[in-house]
Formats: structure tokens, C-alpha cells, sequence
């Protein structure tokens, strides 16, 4: 299983993910789930992965290849807008699942993909996509401005509750680093460390770019203090009239 | 969808029970999950039920009704120990899975149903199980004291991050409605209003039972500030370093 987050915020983009990926329980390994493409002073474009491992893997393999359309061959480096890059992560799910969702199918393995697709190109507004196994897609607006994939439930309700498209950058990092420890404490097919990716408005370059460990003092200190926090909330509360 | 939450407390026990029964979005009505047996000074057990409605109440008729065993008939009311309970409602579980189990699997109908049995019976001690569709249990212990039915992901960080064994019962009642809140902000299907019953070691009879509605007074204060309390929490973080 997989979590990852994204906001898309007034100021720009907040995105995590963790890096478990597990087919089965005794059979667990380490990959990075997000992937940067990046032009200096021209785009900065960041992807998310969750859903079987073989299939993103075949996607982010085909979009780093180039997909050929038009008597041209586009990647994320040359397409023009975001809106294009949605499109162009779409088309590669549709040709994985040409060519290996039979197979998949006749086995019993769901053709299971999703991608998160977020960034900004020079002179274009900052954008952030959801695609789907089938290849279509949503994106974030200032009313539900995030997006998840994978493992979403436990992690939700903290941005339910206070997450706002005007929320600061950093007040969203903190944000994303509590849904993903709530979804961490119930779910050991998500697991530590996390990639952690900020990215501001018109920056056309990562502010911040972290792989956070396990022993990360500022991720131990939200740990810590968010339990506390909790627990001083609740019993601030008065007891009920009845 | 259901949610119900148990906490099997030093104290004694909370459940909450939402009320939504839903075939489809636009078949919406109203059922309450939660069944009580009492006899005054002598025992006291709730259930509260989760899945296929049909299931749920063709189980809860057969225990009202008594289910034949050994040349005598039992119910709740005549059952020496909890754990006789759980038993009893397995088998009332068993007894429908075969009348109805073949036709609703010839239909593409999982046979889906779980039941929270808690409660006490004199001189024995208060002990709290979850029946699964086979009518076989599981209870609630020192290390887990709570147990879930249903749409349970939302309402869990809550729980494993502040509850503990020694939580006081009406410290308890707080967390389940926030837990219960989460739940209902994220899943349309999970509904207001709630039944609440508290019930305190030793005394065979509840001490809370109460409907909780939509303008309650005392959940419209929790939902607010809690709400509020987490907004002041992650404020309250400093932010990363980096």
C-alpha cells in the first residue's frame, strides 16, 4: 500500500509520499514514489505514484522514453502545459494497460494505477492533477484543494478539518507530515521514510526537497507533540451536561 | 455503511452507534444499531450490528426469539456469562448463514454482518467481543480497548493516539463523538443522529443511553472546538527548520 499527499495551495504545492511498497507482508522493499523533472528557469514538474508497483513503474519508464503522438515524441520536458502533462501521464496508462492489463486480468491482478501530477511551467499557472487506472483525470481545486492517493482514510480528516486553499506553505507541510503519521500508525504497508517536496508559485524550482527519515528531530517533534496536543484538546473539553 | 465504536474501559464501557442504513445513494433511511437486554440488578448486555441490514436484524430476531440448543432454548436474557453471549450470537450468525447465506451468494450478496456484544452479568466480570460474519469473536483487552464495526478508518488515528485502558468513561464518551465526527464529515453513508450508552462496572443497568441529534447542544460544542483545538495545535507546531 501506498500514501501520498498533495496540496495545492495560494502559494503553491505541498506534496508527500512515503516509500513502502509490500506484496505481501514478508515481502517488503523501499522505492521512491515521486519523481521530479525539472528545467531550470522553464518548469518544474513533480509525479506521485501509488497502485501495483510493475505497472507505475512501466508508466514513469514510458514517460521518461517519450510517448510518440502526432509524428513527434513528447515527454514532460517538452510538453507545454500542465494540462498536456495530464494528458500525456494518461496516454501512458492507457498503453500499459494495452499492453499488460490482459495478462494482469487473466491472473487476477487488478490493473491498478493512480498518479498524482503537479507543477508549473514558465508563464503558465500552477497546477495539480489526479489520473486515474483509466487514464482520465481530476485536479485540485480552491474547494478540495488536495489530492490523495493510495491509503487515504486515516489521514483525511485532519485536512478535512483545517486545511483552506490559503493556507501557508509551511503550515502545509506540517499538515501533510500529521496526515501521514495518523495513516503511518495504522497501516504498516505505509511505511518511513517519507519524500517531502515544496514547491512555491513561480519558482520553477523545488524550495524545499527532503527525504525524511525516521529519525528526523523535526518529524519526531510532531510526533510527539501532536499526541500531546490531542490529548490536552480533548480534555479541555467539559465532560457532558447529561 | 455503519460506524460503531466500542471502548472497553477500567470503568466500565462507551459505545456509540450511528443510525444510517443505505441500499445506493438514493435509498437513505434510518435504523437504529444498537439492541439492549437488561434485567434489573441481574445482567445488562448491548449489541450493536454493522452490514447487510437484512443479516443484522434477521440475527437479532433469532436471539429475541431464542435459539435451541441442548434441549433448552436460549436468549440473552438466559445466557450465565458473557462469553455464552458471544457464543450465542455466533450461532444466530451461523443459523442465518445457512438459511440465507446461498441464495444471497447466488446473488452476488456478501454475506456481511459483525456484532459488538458488551455488558455484564452479576458476580461475573464486564467484557466486551466482536462477532465476525463466520460466528466467530474476538475481545476487547487491556492492550486494544477498543473495537471497531464498519467504516473505521476516519475515527481511528483519534482513538490510537489518546485512549488508553485507565481513560475515564466520560473522558471516553468525548473521544468517541469526536471519533464519531470524523467519520460522519467523511463518509456520507455514516449519519446522524447517534445512539450513545455508557454503562459503569457493577451497576447492571446504563448509566447514559441517550439519542444524540443533529443540534444536540453538547456535540455541536465538540464539533466546533475541536475543530478549533486542531486549527491551535498545528499552529502551535513550530515550523521545519529546513
Amino acid at each position: 500500500m501506498t500514501y501520498c499527499v498533495g496540496l495545492w495551495l495560494k502559494d503553491g504545492i505541498v506534496l508527500l509520499a512515503d516509500t513502502r511498497t509490500s506484496a505481501g507482508a514478508d515481502n517488503v522493499s523501499m522505492f521512491s514514489k515521486m519523481h521530479t523533472y525539472h528545467m531550470e528557469d522553464e518548469r518544474f514538474i513533480a509525479l506521485m505514484t501509488a497502485g501495483n508497483l510493475g505497472v507505475s513503474q512501466a508508466v514513469v519508464n514510458l514517460l521518461h522514453e517519450g510517448i510518440r503522438t502526432h509524428e513527434r515524441v513528447e515527454t514532460l520536458y517538452t510538453v507545454p502545459t500542465m494540462f498536456r502533462a495530464a494528458q500525456l501521464v494518461g496516454e501512458a496508462v492507457r498503453i500499459v494497460f494495452e499492453t499488460d492489463g490482459k495478462t494482469l486480468q487473466a491472473q487476477n491482478v487488478p490493473f491498478d494505477v493512480s498518479i498524482l501530477v503537479a507543477g508549473e511551467i514558465k508563464g503558465r499557472s500552477t497546477r495539480m492533477f489526479l489520473v486515474y487506472s483509466a487514464g482520465n483525470f481530476i485536479e485540485a481545486t480552491p474547494d478540495t484543494p488536495y489530492l490523495q492517493l493510495g491509503e487515504h482514510k486515516y489521514g483525511k480528516p485532519i485536512l478535512d478539518r483545517v486545511l483552506e486553499y490559503t493556507t501557508d506553505l509551511m503550515d502545509g507541510v506540517k499538515l501533510v507530515l500529521i496526515s501521514m503519521d495518523s495513516t503511518l500508525r495504522s497501516n504498516l504497508t505505509v511505511g518511513m521514510p517519507v519524500d517531502l517536496l515544496v514547491y512555491r508559485k513561480g519558482a520553477l524550482a523545488p524550495a524545499v526537497k527532503r527525504r525524511i527519515t525516521e529519525d528526523d528531530p523535526y518529524f519526531r517533534m510532531i510526533r510527539d507533540r501532536w499526541g500531546e496536543a490531542l490529548r490536552d484538546a480533548y480534555r479541555a473539553i467539559p465532560v457532558p451536561p447529561w
